[in-house]
Parts: structure tokens; C-alpha cells; sequence
């Protein structure tokens, strides 16, 4: 059991979210290595600003363990956190994030800014780049669709 | 209807929140100078690192409202928001911010950093300090009976 392994589980909850027209973003949380949680974005399905993958799945870790505190987890998620996601992972007290692809757009570990560079109450590590290409690549597969798509009923 | 009057809305939500044992800070949503939703910190009780006031009051309101973009919404807050809820309160297009008590360990509208100094999708209006003494004083009262009770707790 690797980063790989647990990237490649976090890419099959994208798919799941591309397969609801969602954006193509997808998280597990493991502990002791297994799979504690897992969550994929549903903001439109839902119509919640909130559900971005990390945060269900941290919801749903701290459902099933009964703490707050999830300080022997490693949160796994194709796309680096924005800034709700990566003080949730402050607040929850993660041990450890890697993400896949880089987003130059609201990334905060290390794309718009680097969140660690700031004292909070925590101390965590972060591995970037994790199966970045197949993680950035379902993103881009997913916005072309969309851009054909919207072009097609455009045409009709 | 003013900020007086909403963050004393807020400030009635953060005293339910320390009648609980929570450590008391409330927000609310406003939307046409009427509450929307409202929250409270609800993290002891619930164990669940997420359900910081605004969080929840966010979640209510995008709930209520049937939509993720609360552009024309104000959020009122009894203490600056940690980066998690400033994200979420960027997130969710939210129009306005308004708090109460400055927070030098982990808020991010000026205290820690200005999460405002970075370039999101979003732009927004902040303004900080509305009823400070009386939010500040909620936490300083609810954190002098903790010490007062565990010293109690100590010497049974």
C-alpha cells in the first residue's frame, strides 16, 4: 500500500463526480493504511458550496471514527486544496496530504500560495504531484467535453 | 436593520454555543435585511472538526436557498474566520463579511494574513470589529470558567 494505491482510489471517485457531470475531483482518507473515507465533489448535484471532496470526506472520517481529531490520517486528493479545504485539513488535524495535480488557480500548497507558511495551530506534511498527470488530465478530458458540449447546443 | 443589530443576532447564536460547552461564536446569514440561516460552533458536541458557525450557517442557507452562490448575502460572525471559513465564505460567493472579535491565532481577514491580499474568483467586502468588546468578552468569560472549573476539577 503506496501513495500510488491511494491516488489511484482518490481517481476513481473523480470519475465517479466527471460521470455526474461534476468537476472531476476526488478524495480518500486513510488511516493505518485503509480507507477510513472517501468523497467526490457534488457541488452542483447538491447545490452546496461546501461539498468539495475533501470536506465530505473528512465529514464522513469524522462520523465513522467519533473525533474531530483525525491525527493519524493521510488525506489523498487529485487536486491541491483550496483554501476551505486545506484549513479543514488545519482544522482536522491531518497528518498528511498528497495531492495530484497542481491548481494555479485556488491552490494554497504552493500554487496561489503556500498556506505552511503560516504558523496555525498544526503541523502537517504535504506531497505535491502525485499521479499528476492521469489527476490533471481528467480536469482537462472533462472541461473539453464541457466546451464541445456546450458548443453542440450552441449548433442545434 | 443594521451590523448592530445582525451580529447581536450572531452574538445570540455564540452564547447557545458556550450554554452547550462550546466555545461560543455565532454567525448568521442575511439576505433582503432578513436571517437566512444561522449557526453555531458545534465541533465538541458533534466531533466534527467542520462545524465551525459560519460552516454550518452556510450549509443551512445554500440548503434553503436551493443554490451554492449566496451573491447577494452577508455573513455575520462573532470572531474573524479561520482560513476554512474564510474559503468557504469565498466559495460561496458570499457578498459581504462582518465580524465581530479580531482571532491573532488563526483568523485570515487581517490577523494571521489577509486571504483578501490573494486573487480568488471572488471579490467581497469585509469589515471587522462590530461589537469587538462584547465578542471578545464572550471568549475571554467562556475561557476564565474553563481555567476556574479545571482548577475546581483539581482540587476535588
Amino acid at each position: 500500500m503506496d501513495d500510488i494505491f491511494f491516488m489511484s482510489q482518490a481517481i476513481k471517485r473523480a470519475k465517479k463526480a466527471a460521470s455526474l457531470g461534476e468537476v472531476p475531483i476526488g478524495a480518500v482518507i486513510v488511516k493505518d493504511n485503509k480507507i477510513v473515507s472517501s468523497g467526490y465533489n457534488l457541488r452542483e448535484k447538491k447545490n452546496n458550496s461546501l461539498l468539495h471532496a475533501e470536506i465530505i470526506a473528512i465529514d464522513r472520517a469524522c462520523k465513522k471514527l467519533g473525533v474531530w481529531r483525525l491525527e493519524d490520517c493521510t488525506l489523498y486528493v487529485t487536486l491541491e486544496p483550496c483554501p476551505m479545504c486545506a484549513g479543514a485539513i488545519i482544522n482536522s488535524r491531518i497528518k498528511r496530504v498528497v495531492f495530484g495535480g497542481y491548481d494555479k488557480k485556488a491552490g494554497v500548497f504552493g500554487s496561489v500560495f503556500n498556506i505552511a507558511d503560516y504558523a496555525f495551530n498544526h503541523k502537517y506534511e504535504v506531497t505535491g504531484g502525485i499521479l499528476e498527470e492521469e489527476c490533471a488530465g481528467l480536469l482537462s478530458d472533462f472541461f473539453m467535453q464541457l466546451r464541445i458540449n456546450k458548443k453542440g447546443v450552441r449548433l442545434l
